[in-house]
């Protein structure tokens, strides 16, 4: 049990024929209060899929009532259809539950521009079947919102009298500017909608937007949180936040865990920073450089290149003031060689890469991955 | 005969054993005037190595009179021992040709981080072997600047009386802010260093800038223009900017035809841009794409990923407007999708690619290569 492990919600997964492979494709989360809230954030990507386009107006109008979720197709740029395609989803599900699809959330995954009358075929007559699948012990959703992904990841969190449950999918075009991939957070705390918002922009801003795999941002992402009331219990505000920001930093630690072809996760720690800005601009430029992360790839630690990369940004530092370690080993010392990189062993797959600016006290880190050639198999060897 | 083409200049290269493989590694121009001028631009990073830092100041003590190049090591991050290294090579120059060490641009490439006492000395003592070798006739110069390029280039433009030579180094960290790479121009032609800095400004803001291959900015990037008077003609200002623009342009060429492990060159054509800063960053945020690059390397013409960038940027434009064509077969009209994808052959190495954001009468063309197994071997394989 993931997102049904707080009272007050059903979840379900069945398979459409979204997916070749004939594996679930489509998801639903309903929240059955008695209390419902909700808060989404979504992609900064200008560009945005017809999903995204009806849940940015959906969240706007009172507490959302459920979420349904396809893989399979992204149903982005697939111009007035595909809204469509995404209007009657809503459609379908809100009078399945008896509820306005004014109050439905969708989200999809998938190729971009895919979305054709089959598409919406194979979604649309299913979601009878979808809702006769709902449950509060669903087993099948979390793995239905899957694309290339290899695991499920899945999060809960247990509090006094209240709980936290989740479940995240994305494995590449990983790289959130606001929010990311599709993760659906439910919660049997009692609080209305604008508290779930502050503590999950307040999250996300630290988790997900922090997780930057492969520089590319997606069309799709959304992270909704669901909130019953079902608990009863009305938990402190910085205590709530508190819970849900590990929710979200385990789910972002799993997707770089399972990021497409890679084998490094490389945590960057920027340090003595001038100002938290400043620590996420250094940290991101080190993880978006090519060049480094082959380099990981390689099981070489080239601070040379992690240099040649904060070189690019407006961030307050002094070059030639700079520390680089890596796994704990200092091989850069105030802009200059210290150790020889045989000192360092690069071969696990958990790297940390810590960079002190000495400009200030604030710190942030920033997850990605290294440059593999599975990377680059899995993003040439057919559309995705 | 490259950068000796122009009457006024010599050249030479010789091996000193800063590269592994015996092969030539240094290099030197010398400006025999009879009214030598001089201009230059640098890379933009703020991590900058030493002889970058040593050269912004020789371009501002008047005209300089030779530039001397080494490969097998880039001096950066090597701190005052490595600014020293810089200084005595211009002074050994200087002695050796009879000028003062004020007036000698140094430029060098290889790993970062490289520049030990071995280092030192052996550019250092072989100075005087290198200003023996000087000829109007050289042929080894262009090679000695090599690093992971597997091919010299040059480019010769002659005019009415008057000739420009040039020779060029670059295969990764191949991404321009303001100049880039190692690159020598020559000119008899009779023009002042500031007629030369503005031709030079405005010759590298339409071509290195505007070759992004892999997104990695270097720290030793650096364009030097030499103009010896020695045709004694004054062609008129825009006629010498245009055919120097020409070399330029050629020379990018040639850098990306031989960037590191690239098996497509991407031209990405922007048109109907609000500005050609927007046409650059709309090109730019293609050209850096991961997805994008990986997809051209698959020979998938796979515009959804090109939208998904583009919506990263702050350009002027409406997704749902944008038409993409690949190799001149339009996909993606007004922001859908448009002929099949196997209407479009993507296995030529040229690889055009125009987006039309239809939002004014601005036009620029980023050059980019594809994201290969090749890429990742070179850049994982070992250190450079």
């Amino acid at each position: 049990m993931t997102v049904t492990t707080p009272k007050g919600f059903r979840a379900s997964g069945i398979a459409v024929g979204l997916k070749s492979t004939g594996k679930p494709d489509l998801a639903l989360v309903v929240n059955d209060g008695p209390e419902p809230a909700s808060a989404a954030v979504f992609t900064s990507n200008r560009a945005q899929a017809n999903p995204i386009i009806w849940s940015k107006k959906v969240i706007q109008n009172g507490p959302s009532r459920a979420v349904v979720l396809n893989s399979g197709g992204a149903n982005c740029f697939t111009g007035e259809f595909g809204y469509e395609t995404t209007r009657l989803t809503a459609v379908a599900v809100a009078t399945e539950i008896g509820a306005d699809p004014e109050n439905i959330l969708v989200c999809s995954t998938g190729l971009i521009g895919s979305g054709d009358q089959v598409f919406r075929d194979k979604i649309v007559t299913n979601i009878p079947k979808l809702v006769s699948a709902l449950s509060s012990e669903d087993t099948v959703a979390a793995s239905a919102i899957l694309t290339t992904d290899s695991v499920e990841k899945t999060a809960v969190h247990q509090s006094n009298g209240w709980s936290i449950g989740a479940m995240a999918k994305g494995a590449g075009m990983l790289a959130p500017g606001l929010a990311t991939m599709l993760v659906v957070i439910t919660t049997d705390a009692a609080l209305d909608s604008d508290a779930l918002d502050r503590a999950l922009r307040r999250s996300t801003a630290e988790s997900f937007d922090r997780l930057d795999s492969d520089g590319c941002m997606s069309t799709n992402d959304q992270v909704t949180l669901l909130a019953s009331g079902g608990s009863g219990v009305t938990p402190d505000e910085t205590e709530f936040a508190e819970a849900l920001a590990q929710v979200c930093d385990s789910l972002a630690a799993q997707l770089q865990a399972d990021a497409e072809g890679s084998s490094h996760d490389i945590d960057i720690e920027v340090r003595g920073a001038a100002s938290i800005e400043d620590a996420v601009e250094v940290g991101r430029s080190v993880a978006r450089n090519n060049l480094f992360k082959a380099a990981i790839f390689g099981n070489d630690p080239n601070w040379g290149r992690v240099l040649a990369a904060i070189g690019t940004t407006q961030a307050d530092f002094d070059p030639y003031a700079v520390d680089v370690s890596f796994n704990g080993v200092r091989l850069c010392h105030a802009g200059g060689p210290d150790r020889p990189v045989t000192d360092c062993d690069l071969t696990p797959r958990k790297t940390h890469v810590e960079i002190d600016l000495f400009a200030g006290s604030f710190s942030a880190t920033v997850r990605t991955n290294d440059l593999t050639h599975d990377y680059v198999h899995e993003n040439s060897a057919y559309s995705s």
